[in-house]
């Protein structure tokens, strides 16, 4: 069964998921075994995530957990014998709610984190958060591990926002992209974002930009830089 | 003597302290030869600790120092030429004192001694402190080397307490676990949460999390979190 | 035409201007494809910039971009089947307009767009900054990715100013330099001062220095710091 | 000539203080070419000293400078046809007025230089900063380079002081030590300090520490702590 399982399709995203948790470790955004990436199997209802608690050295392929969009473990597939991330529910059920998401990643982000606590937006103050995220980063309800309330918080939140980033209420911040690489991307910038404007306001008021200006810069963003533009989730 | 002395538990503590330190200087704990890793050897009234004033980079299981449970060297134990650490009587007294800790852990670390040098408990406004501390991270009182004062006022403070962390006032952390691992994880998780809920403070009125939560959150993070859950030392 | 194109000179500030990219990773000013340099080659109306969207991991000589001053890629050069950086425009406006300027660099760096985003300059309260800068770091105007504004803003700010760097309003920083190793120079000093007077501000009022002071300052390291002083560009 | 200059005393100082520099860039204390280490050679009218404006990653024993203790380079001494760091004229100030220093080191470190561009000296309200510094990191007077009035601050300041640093105004840190060494450990401290409680204070009123306990500390840390204790410059 295990042979039937491991499609070149599940294999590519496998080693593409556990080589972009070396990503979140490389701008600071986890410590000890925090944080967890996943990826969909383009045209299967699969997933792929890091396992639970595992040291991010140790994360290889064979480790990464394959599941279905009910975030159950696939039975008999390479690293079944593992527990997935504890939060692998919350992945499942933005899988199976919004079908353009390809990847998520969820960390505890230092800055990100910070405006969490006060449950605070962050503004839109800087060029490079209008260009990624098309506005404020929203925050999401407060909500607690055990059942669909995160997944719910953060599709409902992100439903019909330009952001792909939300801070969760007193947790931390998930991210959703068309790939594995470009939910990375987002949790990248968003604890960038989250600092940069965290630091200009502890100086005094924040200059805004207009929201037309906003427009426009996320929409070349969206449609112009980079070799190869795919186009906004949005 | 020195052959009896190093039994395969001994050796295994000796690696495992030697190397656990390295995780202080990846996760910027510690600065020039500050900071102390300890572990208890099973079933024995033994414990392994850093020496004293060596750089982290010449930390090898060679040089780590055996001692009792009063704090003395082990006469004829390899590396007992040198001094251990100077808060060997701390590290002591918690282990006579709290037969379940394995592991103790102290560092100056930024943010946990910024805390410290205002004698304010760290409050529990982020899910992951609750996870991992159960609440709040208490202060202990302001004692100084020479006797067994700082060594009884974290027995003091984290008797009876969730927190495996204890901020000693106007002076650092001090961190325990089942074992050396668990005291570092939780030495590395207190300066995470420390700096994250200053910062988030820094930016206005935070949001509390409502007790009830709190403990959901503890109890199923010590009983369910990772590959192999081993439960609470609380 | 391509063996035309690639001289030795070419060659040369293609391997400079790939090079230097490492620094605004070492130093901690660009994140994911964020942030771009780029250098004139002596003698010519060209000069060389990174390609759009690439990884930092992934720059080399051969995808380094060949541009006329009017921005346009050069026809059959190598690496000229890839966009350049989305901020070129710029770059090559402030090159016509310059004619003293060999290097360019932008950055979203943290401190120094905290301050951009405030739309204030950073007063000149460390000598290192009289040193570097003979003052402060103005403020140029809000101007958005698309003709010819932001290089206009940039050229209409630092004209006639000693600073070598220019905070964009909610945007970053671009500097200038004799060559693309001075503007990157410039760049890691911009955000040093930045953050250092930032932290500064936030503990209490500033000491100003005398402007006779920050004058002397100026006009020594201009002409005798280093191995090879060369004078400034202001 | 060279030969005679080159004593196994001098070669050791070089590789020393060449090696020193490393350290710097280990803690962040350094930007670019900024900072310098020098080194006493024990016994001669000598010390050693980084050149001007030269990269870290290109220095070596042999580009160090040996200088007499007027500040000028020894004329055919190995490295003699680089310039000496343009602060050269302060640490030969400092070996001339101060028999017992080895070692002195000149940072524009981020935290120390903040507190000195407010011209605030260090409140001593941790135990590592009492057992280092022996009470508060001093603020010497705004002095700028090219005549002696940098080593006359740093001299007038710290003799009869226990501290081994000093804030010069609106500048940055010099440090002092028995040897290179230690004085690298004192700037290294000093930051390390300057950050902790600067960030305690931006959360609420500082506890401070008994003078009683600042000088137990202080005596027992000098005379006590590690494998060699050699007393304080002090």
């Amino acid at each position: 069964m295990t042979t039937d399982l491991e499609t070149p399709a599940v294999r590519a995203v496998r080693e593409r998921v556990a080589s972009l948790h070396a990503e979140l470790v490389r701008y600071g955004l986890v410590v000890w075994t925090g944080g967890n990436v996943s990826g969909r199997v383009p045209g299967q209802d699969l997933f792929v995530i890091k396992p639970s608690g595992v040291d991010y050295d140790d994360l290889a392929p064979e480790n990464m957990i394959l599941c279905t969009l009910d975030g159950e473990v696939v039975p008999g597939s390479i690293g079944s014998e593992r527990s997935p991330s504890s939060d692998t529910a919350a992945h499942a059920y933005v899988y199976r709610s919004m079908p353009e998401v390809g990847g998520v990643v969820h960390t505890h982000s230092t800055y990100a984190t910070a405006w969490a606590a006060r449950a605070e937006a962050i503004p839109c103050v800087i060029t490079a958060m209008a260009d990624e995220f098309g506005g404020e980063i929203p925050v999401g309800p407060f909500a607690i591990i055990g059942d669909d309330s995160i997944g719910r918080g953060i599709v409902q939140t992100l439903t019909g926002h330009r952001s792909r980033a939300v801070l969760m209420q007193n947790h931390g911040v998930f991210t959703i992209g068309r790939d594995a690489r470009d939910a990375v991307k987002a949790a990248v910038m968003a604890e960038d974002v989250a600092r940069t404007v965290h630091l200009a306001r502890q100086g005094g008021p924040l200059v805004p930009i207009p929201q037309e200006a906003i427009d426009r810069l996320f929409d070349r963003y969206q449609n112009v830089y980079g070799q190869n533009p795919e186009g906004s989730l949005a």
